[in-house]
């Protein structure tokens, strides 16, 4: 149960969830797998930016990426970004020891030039083992790193374990275009593209060419629907669900600001116990709670999962 | 006929038309001229960042500042921007003197600490002179400068020709709230804020005290309708109205590539006549063309003036 | 034996040792710590962005950090810079009970406003405990945060654990100066200063109000010469001792490229089994180790402390 | 006249002269190109960023480059930087019109990718037309783009109007080997390689294959110097120069700072009239006068040019 170059669907990216003393809450784990289950998605991601990986002990890591693939049917990639190769080597081996069907990658922020970004992939390949299924993050927004389609391409082409792009690239619908062109040509190998960046694009980015999602709304049901609306052709509904929720979305995906509101909506969804989020974080205001209530109201009247106790 | 810290509605942000040749396109200047009167906008800004200031020599861009100014009965901002301060002083002087409304600052992307950028725009008023109304532009996406609320208050309390912010800060609506709780403290000057970042928040940020619209959408009838039914607290109509328009103002705010779909939208409404950008340039490729004209299908179902000929 | 405000002196800058395989060496830990109290420095500072601390697991740092401690009978800092306020933590806590005279946090890279550099140390205040002396490491260079003199007080001002300022600003003979004026003045607490950079502005530094140097140069003799003979008066004396090794001390001082220089030197000199370092890595070409060579051999007519086997 | 791929030897970079109001000051223009002269120079560049150019108007540029031109009796070359093609164009065909013998184009500091730069040169001998000899500036600590020897090679083999390289990155050692070793190997067109960043590193750089200077530092005697002695092979002697000259080198090197102590010191020598810059400028303290003289009597001792009236 590994992810692969044809892997498809819908990868929900979990956040780490938190009690109100800031340890890792494990219970809410384990609903929160179940959650995903039940909302059809195909695997989950953890431990990302958005998991709040960076803000975790080496120790807590492993036993974060241990609970959920444990509680999980279905695959679990495992977040190894890390200062050092080390840190990275040591938790992506334990990650894969416990079952996990793949680990992710980003670039540190300090990488410029194509050569950078290749030797970088390299290294990682060293540390996490050939055999072991990788996907490379690829969030400019967030690392300030630009990685080029040939740039991936080569990546892909020197380690067959790249198996994966999380497309989060901004603009991206042309990247996606390019790729797949490029893979058509020969000149680069053919990657499962999931698409993040919160889904703002994604009713397009299926229509150029990714395979899914691999992004952490807090509706993962609108992201399962629109890939199977897609999937098959019934354009038309799928992009009046997704303008329905695309308020919300777009508001959700503020740098910084939105995982409060991802962790706030799955709150009062019941999925986690708290939204409390480890130090730095930025609280979500009473105006903005009004706000993404007012959100919900609306979307309420279009889609009544939305419609909240 | 000058902004001040009162002025409130909808500066909508004019790009610069070029004909085929990548000449500026005078006659288009005027028919945008005229089609903004009869949407209803409350001025204009132009030789803004969307109107590809950086690729006009000296000489056009005074020429281009006048042709509107001389064509427009509301006020008009012209941006200028510089490498250096002299060019600055020469276009400020030129366009205050043309009968401009005022003049729109941007930081230069090297500003990193808070004393930097009050001393950038320190020297700015010593090169615009004290009596020359501007407009701090504050868009750390595009500059990657980064301005707290104390540094815009420092800035405007030195300086009493400093009457507007362009906010575009992403996520912003907290800044928008914290620049009005300090001014009800006293702690800040009041300011005219209008936001920008191609509208993508300005549903809530009108609500937030914003006072309006500084941005270039397509169509700047939504920015006017929404500003006028909020100020008139029809808050569900107006947020209708905008999610109407979401998808396609997502579509036109990605980075980089958003000028292209602006100017082919404009193109396609015969308010210019080419929607020719000058070198370096996104083009629109046929699959984004025909992304935006099936957004402007599905748009046109819920607001009329989008049904294109 | 902790670090103070009054702190002086030269705190060598150690690195970490590996074998050929990678591993920590810690046989040549003590060998090091041997050289250091040979060449009559007052301290150390360990786990430092020269130390490849980015580059070791949690475990290896605390064993790094503890080896160092027990060897030494002179104060060693422990560098504690982590992407996470836990991680800091963790290590903080672990070196303060092994017997560190204190830690030192470089700013994350992200950090672009005065307040957003204020509060990331507020939280490492929290992480650390209060009672934890700490070190700001101010480096522009390398981490591309700028903290003002104004930032820095606050910091000082805030927290009395903030003891000592790692001053490698580029340039940053003002900072001191302005520094020393607002200490002076009653502005800013008085901070033991050290400076950093590789040594090539101590010559100066010293005379603009420092207390001493902690920077890694493979020669600590010439920090500790440089400091007494400033402390004693003899400028010119100390000048040209200076001169002579600045040619290398410059080449030692380029990014990147310098920590191999470094562990070159120190195991030519035998003060470490290897000069091994974890990837990525910069190797020094033989061009490069002929270059260093030759300087040696020049510097050596003038300081035969460089006069090597 | 014009610069080409076998250029060698000391290209001066000239500062640009005010007047104490700010104006240009043309006749110290006329002084400096005659002091130049004599130094012994092969060329001279103008309006790079240490002429300030960012600070010029357009006219003011073009009659700067003029003025140079006319007066100097060896190659000019001038630099044609701009926010974008338009004024690039323009000030290049004046200067190539004026009798220039190349332009200098450093990239915008936006840029990434490798294809980002190569695509950005392409536009530039687009605007410049292909018959203009120019000069790459890769200046990554300034400008923040990273070139690798494989982009260079890139923009060069595109275009033979590529003649020279202003080689500037720190560290750079590699990077001159490399570049010789891809031209040895036919995988690079051979370069005229003249070094920058204010002369750090030429005592190894002109031993790597560089063909000589392209920097600004205020005894331009000792960069002709150098080149000479490294020239007939006299190493030792050329270093012993060098080393004289390395603490005033280093001193002058300070980025944003440096300029001030150059003007400082060419006003000292009497080929400038004032050491005014245009703001935004770093002044030279008290303090930093004093040591620049410590350091001008320091060097007199080694090298009588340097002991002023």
């Amino acid at each position: 149960m590994t992810i692969t170059r044809a892997t498809s669907g819908v990868y929900a990216i979990a956040p780490t969830p938190f009690d109100e003393q800031g340890r890792v809450d494990l219970v809410s784990i384990d609903r929160m797998v179940d959650f995903y289950a039940q909302a059809g998605v195909n695997g989950l991601t953890v431990l990302g930016q958005l998991g709040e990986a960076p803000k975790l002990e080496a120790s807590e890591s492993a036993a974060v990426a241990e609970r959920f693939i444990s509680r999980a049917r279905f695959p679990v990639v495992v977040g190894v970004s890390a200062p050092g190769y080390a840190a990275m080597r040591t938790l992506a081996s334990h990650a894969m020891d416990a079952g996990a069907a793949g680990v992710m990658i980003a670039p540190p922020n300090t990488l410029r030039t194509d050569e950078q970004i290749v030797q970088y992939y390299d290294g990682c390949v060293d540390a996490i083992g050939a055999e072991t299924p990788f996907v490379i993050q690829d969030y400019p927004l967030t690392f300030t790193v630009q990685m080029t389609p040939s740039v991936i391409a080569r990546i892909a082409g020197a380690h067959p374990s790249c198996v994966m792009l999380k497309h989060e690239d901004w603009p991206g619908l042309e990247k996606i275009t390019t790729l797949r062109a490029m893979e058509a040509a020969g000149t680069a190998p053919r990657l499962s593209i999931l698409c993040g960046n919160g889904g703002l694009f994604l009713d397009f980015e299926l229509e150029r060419g990714a395979d899914g999602a691999m992004t952490g709304y807090c509706f993962p049901e609108l992201l399962v629907d629109l890939v199977e609306l897609m999937g098959k052709g019934r354009r038309d509904e799928a992009h009046d669900l997704f303008d329905a929720h695309l308020p919300l979305v777009r508001y959700e995906q503020q740098p910084g600001a939105g995982l409060a509101v991802r962790k706030y909506v799955m709150t009062r969804r019941g999925i986690i116990a708290h939204d409390a989020q480890r130090t730095p974080a930025r609280a979500l205001s009473a105006a903005a709670r009004a706000e993404v209530d007012y959100l919900l109201a609306r979307l309420a009247t279009r889609d009544e999962r939305a419609r909240l106790g």
